[in-house]
């Protein structure tokens, strides 16, 4: 049931060798690599105003200055992520970068907030993309939450049963986004220009407003730098770039920058030109889209583009996450599980592990975009200060040519990385502090299972240069455990004794029926006068207790005399599956009760054949 | 720590010999079989109520006569049962009557019943209980339903650490619940004769009003016949009792027959009196409560007297239906798990199976009393039916003494049991239905895990005349399932080389890393001469598929060769079971894979010391 319920939904094991390999060219790079940063407009701009509007509609003003600021440091990163492009070629994620240059412990701490973040890109595109569908559909507001957990759940089928990261479809809703958002800005601009629309804005630049106007500023500038995640894409991606990939990938992420800040001054401009005010149902782009199109046509190809684009980005998640998983395994920091490639060459733990973790955030913050934002950009950040101000120890290791000049400039990223990230601490805290918690655990867990492993290694390991130490066993003792005398009993007997020298059998008999049990012993005898019957008697109901005491006597002996002990498990196997919750799990608790012991445990199958 | 928080929680386990039998005098039986019965009136006059309410309070003097027709049948009832008492001194319960006299198909639809029943009990119970304490303190109205849950795990905790039937503590609820009752009742009535209450009926007796007067009468005494469930409690508990066991049963029978019905009228007068109208968050007891104490303290004892005892009423669901679970599991109709019992003597599974189903009903029907009560009078009402109508057969089989009397007795109880039942189908058809559902899904489920049992039976079962067969095997073969080379495989190799004539290590080798593949090989061979090494080579990346065909092939050719077969599979056990996350399951998949194949597979064990 289970096992077809499967392939329908994920469909047919792929082969190993299945996996080819593809090299993106800038065009379709563009699109697969920019969704999480592009989309990020549908927020950002909304981040600014609501931080504004707690003092006051006459503070709005301010998002222009601001969005101005959010450019240039725009600008400081592209030009950093350029720099990583180039001197790591082979794809320099922050956990690589920082790793190599600031060592374990903090590319740890890279890692883990980008597991952390990859969940939260997931859990903020999601409830945003329900958000431009609600601005679309008011009604559907009430079931936010859900649309949001269904968008995940979809994600994750669609992720299991495989996208290539190059599925052409998924260039579609990038492209669509791009051309609505371009002719969305260019249009409202063009009405500006012409006079068609009124001056709406509800203060002029410069209007003094009451308030503390740096503390202001400043939540309202971080919030906004949340336009900002997702840069660090195409610097991941170097490797599936065509040749020559360090260029075409710089080329690429220049280039989706030029756009994003297009679309983030655009979008800025109008919504202070009309005047729009964050709050109730819909979103600001959605105000926007309303201000400059009306409700016609374009305003829902507007919600549908921006639905499908945000729904691109959380995939992005689903690509990036459980590849860091994969890293972070590899390296022994978090279970092999993450290693393995699932029936259809996807890791598959990662990406059911991505997706419960991200309906998990959604729900704790009530499928709330602005609530998440914090957190989201402090988990950007992070990583951001750290892989930056590592490529500043790179090029002091290196010194070549004008390194000085390329750590500057990443040391202007790594700067306003790290303001941005103590701002967000001292000013967004209520939404901040469970990074407190959550990076802690995830570093003790990292290094825990890095021990772990270790030491397993250690103990298992055979020194290569000695031969193996052999042990010659003198002969083989087994103990067959018996509840009763049936066909199962019988052929269990013959079977131990093919393997066993010395066959013995246990039975553990209860209060409940002493005549059944004296019975059993009587035909036991009968029956396999070759075979020692031993009655353990208990005045308890479970068999697992005197069961285990017992085999602990015999295998001391064994071990004195030098012989192998094999406890054996008759055990029947019905002939539907369901059938199992009919019969006493007995077997089940007892081999989970042996396996503490030094036996080998072994199960006599027998297969009822109706 | 499961295990700890277990002994915590549950207690120490007791022995079997440790459970004493007890026998109860007339009082101590009388407090621990009527709470059921006698705490219906917290209820029972309530529903009547509402049902008129229905077609105004002009129709609420009809609550008179129809309390009337309720005492009748009370009477009808309890005569019946008194002779159920007489005829089946071992403890007639509705299964056990209706199996013996009608057949097992019948009997199963009383068992049926009632198990669904009891867990109806227990729902009714908790959540008037919880109404009960509702009506005292107003504001804990939006938490009825947690608070009904976790009195039902709170009664599931202390039935899983036992409680006698006898426990003495058990008995205060229900004579403070008698004294209450009693003193509320000629309180109220003393209050009434002495005119100190003016006379507040609704209507008088004979005012006529709009509406179907035979529906709505009909309606209203079916939903006041709750007030009889649990009147059958004594005649399945017969042998509990002092000697002369059915003289004693069937005075303490009459005597709660007396009780309930005095407190019924008494319910019903002061409620018609008082003009009560149901409604709002106070029952209609609290109301009565509050009009005759006023809001002192005797109304808050009266309030914490009720929901006592309608705990220790849930309490009897919690005895009843792990007693009928077992009867049902040894006449192989449900799973045996039902006739394990727990470390405290209790059926566990039994216990935990109604807490579940009775939070499940809790849920569905949003813990309300009302919604819950046509479905559980249908419940107790068609095993009335069935066994009073199996009593007649009883008395026809005999035919001594005053039989035909004694036939026409519980033909009345038959007739107007089944008068109801067919009263509560037609007339609360949208509380009743799921009854349709279940009966049937039950009886499936009883006759299919019969006939499993009967067939497994067949199967297992050794000709006890015959000398069992025996097979003796030329020899026995090894497969040892080789991963990598580690001291875990070293030892599993030993051991193999210990049981096995005939060793073969299986190794299955992916595309990833061929290089390793090879070296493996290569290193195994060179360390192990003396095993055969195989590698299967699969382009997919599960072990599972290639190991079973593999198998296959073997076990084929070890039995042509007449000799054992047994697949050993090395694994190692970390030191703390959280580590068990950090590894891969695969020999948990392997090993659940080959239980459909006809070989032993053998676990060899090796401990991590950290």
């Amino acid at each position: 049931m289970w096992r077809y319920l499967k392939r329908v939904l994920i469909g047919k094991p792929l082969k190993t060798l299945d996996e080819g390999s593809q090299h993106l060219g800038k065009g379709k790079a563009l699109a697969l690599l920019s969704s999480d940063a592009l989309s990020s407009v549908a927020y950002g701009t909304e981040q600014i105003t609501t931080a504004l509007l707690a003092a006051g509609s006459l503070a709005l003003w301010l998002q222009l200055p601001i969005a101005l600021l959010v450019l240039v440091l725009l600008g400081a990163i592209t030009l950093s992520y350029r720099q990583i492009i180039h001197a790591y070629p082979s794809g320099g994620g922050a956990y690589m970068v920082t790793s190599k240059n600031w060592g374990k412990l903090p590319g740890l701490v890279a890692g883990g907030s980008l597991l952390v973040d990859y969940m939260l890109t997931v859990a903020v595109s999601v409830t945003s993309g329900t958000a431009a569908i609600i601005s679309a559909v008011p009604s559907l507001h009430q079931y936010a939450i859900p649309i949001a957990v269904i968008i995940v759940l979809i994600l994750m089928g669609i992720n299991l049963r495989g996208v290539r990261e190059s599925a052409g479809f998924l260039t579609i809703p990038v492209y669509a986004f791009i051309a609505m958002m371009t002719f969305m800005i260019l249009y409202g601009l063009y009405n500006i220009v012409t006079g068609q629309v009124a001056y709406h804005a509800t203060a002029a630049v410069g209007t003094s407003f009451k308030g503390l106007t740096l503390l202001l500023f400043m939540r309202a500038f971080s919030s906004g730098s949340s336009s900002l995640t997702g840069v660090e894409a195409i610097s991941n991606a170097v490797p599936n770039f065509k040749e020559p990939k360090p260029r075409n990938a710089a080329g690429t992420l220049v280039l989706m920058s030029i756009i994003l800040a297009f679309f983030f001054a655009g979008v800025t401009m109008l919504s202070y030109w009309y005047g729009i005010r964050p709050g109730g149902h819909t979103t600001v782009l959605a105000q926007i889209g309303t201000a400059v199109f009306g409700h016609g046509v374009l305003f829902y190809l507007l919600q549908i583009a921006t639905a499908m684009i945000l729904a691109v980005a959380a995939n992005t998640g689903f690509s990036a996450f459980p590849q860091l998983a994969f890293n972070l395994a590899k390296d022994k920091f978090m279970p092999h599980i993450y290693l393995d490639k699932g029936d259809r060459l996807g890791y598959s733990n990662g990406i059911v592990s991505l997706a419960i973790g991200s309906i998990i955030l959604i729900f704790i913050f009530h499928g709330s975009t602005e609530a998440l934002i914090p957190l989201y950009a402090v988990g950007v950040f992070v990583p951001f200060t750290l892989s930056q101000s590592g490529m500043i120890i790179h090029w002091w290791r290196e010194r070549e040519g004008f390194w000085i000049g390329k750590a500057i400039i990443n040391f202007v990223g790594a700067a306003i990385s790290a303001v941005l990230v103590v701002t967000l601490f001292m000013l967004h805290f209520t939404g901040v502090w469970p990074y407190l918690i959550i990076m802690p655990v995830l570093l003790r867990i990292f290094l825990k299972v890095n021990k772990h492993y270790r030491i397993v290694a250690k103990q298992l390991k055979v020194i290569s240069n000695e031969p193996i130490k052999r042990h010659h066993y003198e002969g083989s003792e087994v103990i067959i455990l018996v509840s009763n005398l049936t066909r199962v009993t019988a052929e269990a007997v013959d079977y131990a004794k093919s393997i066993g020298d010395k066959v013995l059998a246990l039975h553990v008999s209860f209060d409940s029926n002493p005549e059944r049990e004296y019975r059993l012993g009587v035909e036991f005898k009968r029956e396999f006068p070759d075979v020692r019957y031993v009655d353990v008697h208990t005045s308890y109901r479970s068999i697992t207790v005197p069961a285990l005491r017992f085999v602990d006597e015999i295998a001391k002996g064994a071990k004195e005399r030098n012989r192998s002990l094999t406890v054996l498990i008759p055990q029947f196997i019905p002939h539907a599956s369901w059938q199992n919750a009919l019969h006493n799990q007995n077997s089940l608790r007892l081999r989970s009760a042996l396996a503490t012991r030094d036996v080998t445990v072994a199960t006599y199958y027998f297969h009822l054949s109706e």
